[in-house]
């Protein structure tokens, strides 16, 4: 490596936090660095910190800006969080994208909606082919996980080479894709590697993982002792889920029906693309009608308790002609993501109260995380073997550990969060440079900063209420008439009983009437008294202080 | 009995959910019984449903209608779904309410804080002493929980015995309090009970509950280890615990310091009813600040993640004078309650940005639940030997897995939720009658129904933004100026890059020009129209459609 250049690593988004994986590679003089990006992904908002958002997706100005230097893009897998803001950013849609045939069939799908041309996509065959992009020379290494193809990179330059995880469990019996390939990791390490960034989602999880094959005879026993409908929600992608599901429910004796967009296109990649084969025959929901329950099985979208999907609706009511009622099964082949506990819960009490019997994966029967627990990731440090392991895919708890888990076993780590440039061209990883971060919201068709102001006045509004004050001024600035006041999330009547709009209009026309010329004059003094009245008397009305939007018109 | 008398059973609260419980129960003619209330407890709002709410109560209105039929109010303990709620429904308060010491306490603080007389509270001593209230003889029975002074009930009546067993679990080494007394219970079991009422909480923890007494080695070796200053949440009324990780910490070398108003509160009143004996001696936080850190703990509020408390402030700065850093140990030492998970992860990693070592009870060293696991509660089941179970402190969900668990058993029982009469005279239970319930919301001082309309237009707010249109028309219904939008909670501009509040105006001003006289005489159609209008074009700039209010000023 020339002394002049150097090899680095930016995490975008991922690191901090899970969800919007974004990370970016360079080579080259400082400043100066080609780069790759690896991962375009989104995270889901909140009611807590994102209410009205629709996706968040990563801050990518810095690479916007540098989009001059911007070789490729690298998807591992098809998970939105990896690669649901790749139709989001057509700045950096001038490079190839570069994917394995399912990831790219959904990364195709997500440009489309957008308008944007599919054909950036391209298909690469798994390890050891590879892809040139500048620099750098990226294989695709299959690993197993919770969607099909889900790939690790080995990323070779001149100053080395670097093995990015991706999101990966060790699974040798995966039910759908690869079996995760220890000797092939092993060979790759043999070479040398400079660092591995590897994910970290459950390094605190203390046990070996275990694999999706384990809970085939579980699910099967569990299908076998129901006697009306059966229904199942897992996530979407999870391919190798729904094929245990489908082909325990068909050994017990079930037609199975999808519903949900969702899991149709996912099925519908999977067929396309050849990784599913041997999927049950499925039938249409309007063919289900007409099925006795006890032979029938759903497959339905929904199991982190999302308000308009499958699950959701069937907890509420109909749903494509179905009902669920007494005796049915409704079984949550899933684990809750944090935060997401209050919509499951929902749902699962109102199906109890249909008489539906609800099965969750707390017995650890019916799931298995897609994510490589602790002794799973120092095995994958063992088998690349790398001079350092850099932690991504993870809150900052979870990265901290990660480095720990390194460090007891003689490897040098470093904790790099979202927007740490690290240099890794020397013996150990170093802090080149902070790039500033953060998070975009889209919201509806608008893009804006999570800091703008914006989200933070809606949660005001949803906190305290939102008071309308309305005034006329005539040309001599006078008030013409009482100020009108509107509530907008705020009760009728409080203390005195009287309508609090009527209250705040009587304190408002009073400080109106003692008003000085100056003040009335001035559109700001009128603005800052009048919220400070509103918000006084509210307290005292209600024990609120809302909102205050004043609108003073003055007639010319 | 009587053939003319009936014994009824009438969940107001805390059947079909976890919180704010009420239960009555009555003994007399069919529909003049005699009454008396078990708890009147609280729910705490969330963002998602209650955004701005202060406390959920649980909807008193048909006990309050017959409240010259209550003969009294017993509480079973001092947690805020048990007894939060006292305080806040004064027309009940014409009867006494009985508790133990404790729980007696704390219920007079709430009293006094809503200005009511804490006298009506009459401490009780336990069981075999007991009060009469009517028709009723009730005793409270000890049991261990996660507070200091739990009981069960044992409720007589010319009906027959029941019992309410309260929340408890099974546990022989509470450390603080009177261990679980199987004696007792089997005793009492052998008169012949009719009913047992009983919590649900754990009914889908298959194993054994732990005792308390079991943390004691695992904390203190945690705390032998920790180099820095340690800092420990739980629950503030975990006195037990707060007893556990003071004495861990003393013996490791630690002076004691309580953080937070709710542990303040809780230890004095510990030490106010002698139920807390030998706690170790506490430090004030002025003294704590001139203690080296490797010889300090503090013990703080806030394990749910609340934004104001010690743990919360404590993540985020300074909190009385003191101030985490790298080295520093930080113990969750509770369980996360469903849909607090994203408050506390926010902490934890807060804390960890600050290089703290975070250690959560995912291990199960650090806690025990509170709550008797399935087969403490067929334990129970067994020791009281009712003629039937009727599950309560529960979901859905789990008030019907406690009746399978029962019928399991070849014992009756019946899931009841709240608003569902139970007649208990019989041999079998039967539906009574169903009576309205449901929620109402503290909302600053103002008591609003959950169904009011009134949160729903905050969360609208929330989701969708607020658009605010003026308009002044003349003595003539002319338009006087353009109409006059605001917006709040929406981005400045959008699609065209034109002001959203600058085009929404010109396409209402153009609207207005040529709308009919008949139509600007008319305010309710002006406003649907104008609705219309804002909400067609914000969603064409934006891809929102926001909330809006129209006001329409007449110059009379």
């Amino acid at each position: 490596m020339s002394k002049s250049k150097r090899l680095i690593y930016l995490p975008l988004g991922g690191a901090g936090e899970v969800g919007m994986n974004a990370y970016v590679y360079g080579y080259g003089e400082a400043g100066r660095e080609r780069l790759i990006l690896v991962d375009l992904g989104v995270t889901f908002p909140d009611m807590d910190s994102s209410p009205g958002v629709d996706l968040i997706l990563p801050d990518m100005s810095w690479l916007i800006e540098n989009r001059d230097r911007l070789e490729a893009i690298f998807i591992t897998h098809a998970h939105e969080d990896h690669v649901g803001a790749v139709g989001r950013f057509p700045d950096l849609l001038e490079v190839p994208v570069y994917a394995r045939a399912f990831t790219a069939n959904i990364a195709r799908g997500k440009l489309e909606e957008q308008g944007l041309d599919p054909r950036i996509v391209r298909t690469v065959s798994p390890w050891p082919e590879t892809v040139t992009a500048g620099p750098f020379t990226v294989g695709f290494v299959p690993v197993s996980h919770s969607i099909p193809e889900s790939a690790g990179l080995v990323i070779d330059s001149p100053g080395g080479r670097l093995v990015h995880s991706g999101d990966f469990k060790i699974d040798h019996t995966p039910v759908v894709g690869e079996p995760f390939d220890e000797g092939a990791w092993e060979e790759i390490g043999k070479v040398g590697v400079k660092a591995l960034t590897c994910d970290s989602t459950n390094v605190f999880s203390r046990h070996e993982g275990r694999s999706e094959a384990e809970l085939e005879t579980q699910i099967e026993e569990l299908f076998s002792r129901a006697k009306g409908l059966v229904v199942a929600t897992t996530f979407a992608s999870n391919v190798a889920r729904l094929k245990t599901l489908a082909e325990a429910g068909e050994r017990a004796g079930r037609s199975i029906c999808l519903m949900g967009r969702a899991m149709l296109r996912m099925i519908e990649a999977s067929v396309e693309t050849g990784v599913l084969s041997g999927f049950p025959r499925v039938v249409s929901p309007e063919e289900a009608q007409s099925i006795p329950r006890e032979n029938l099985m759903l497959l339905v979208t929904g199991s982190q308790g999302e308000r308009r999907a499958a699950s959701a609706q069937l907890a509420r009511g109909k749903y494509n002609g179905m009902e669920l009622k007494e005796g049915d099964l409704f079984l949550f082949s899933s684990k809750t993501i944090p935060g997401n506990e209050r919509g499951v819960i929902r749902i699962m009490n109102q199906l109890s109260e249909k008489g539906v019997d609800v099965v969750d994966e707390n017995s650890g029967f019916y799931h298995v995380s897609g994510h490589a627990n602790r002794p799973d990731l120092l095995k994958m440090h063992q088998l690349v073997n790398p001079q350092m392991v850099i932690p991504m895919h993870g809150e900052h708890r979870m990265l901290c550990e990660h480095v720990k888990l390194a460090k007891e076993n003689r490897r040098d780590g470093i904790v790099a969060v979202n927007g740490t440039m690290i240099d890794l061209s020397g013996n150990a990883p170093t802090v080149a440079e902070y790039i500033e971060t953060g998070r975009v919201y889209l919201d509806g068709s608008v893009q804006i900063g999570a800091l703008d102001g914006i989200v933070r006045d809606r949660i005001r509004m949803a906190l305290n209420g939102h008071v309308i004050v309305t005034l006329i001024l005539d040309e001599q600035d006078e008030p013409l008439g009482e100020p009108w006041c509107e509530s907008m999330g705020l009760p009728e009547t409080g203390r005195s009983r009287a309508p609090l709009v009527e209250i705040l209009e009587a304190d408002l026309g009073q400080f109106l009437g003692r008003a000085s010329e100056k003040t009335l004059a001035d559109d700001d003094k009128i603005e800052q008294e009048l919220k400070r009245i509103v918000r006084r008397v509210a307290q005292d009305e209600i024990g609120k202080k809302p909102e205050v939007t004043v609108i003073t018109s003055r007639l010319a």
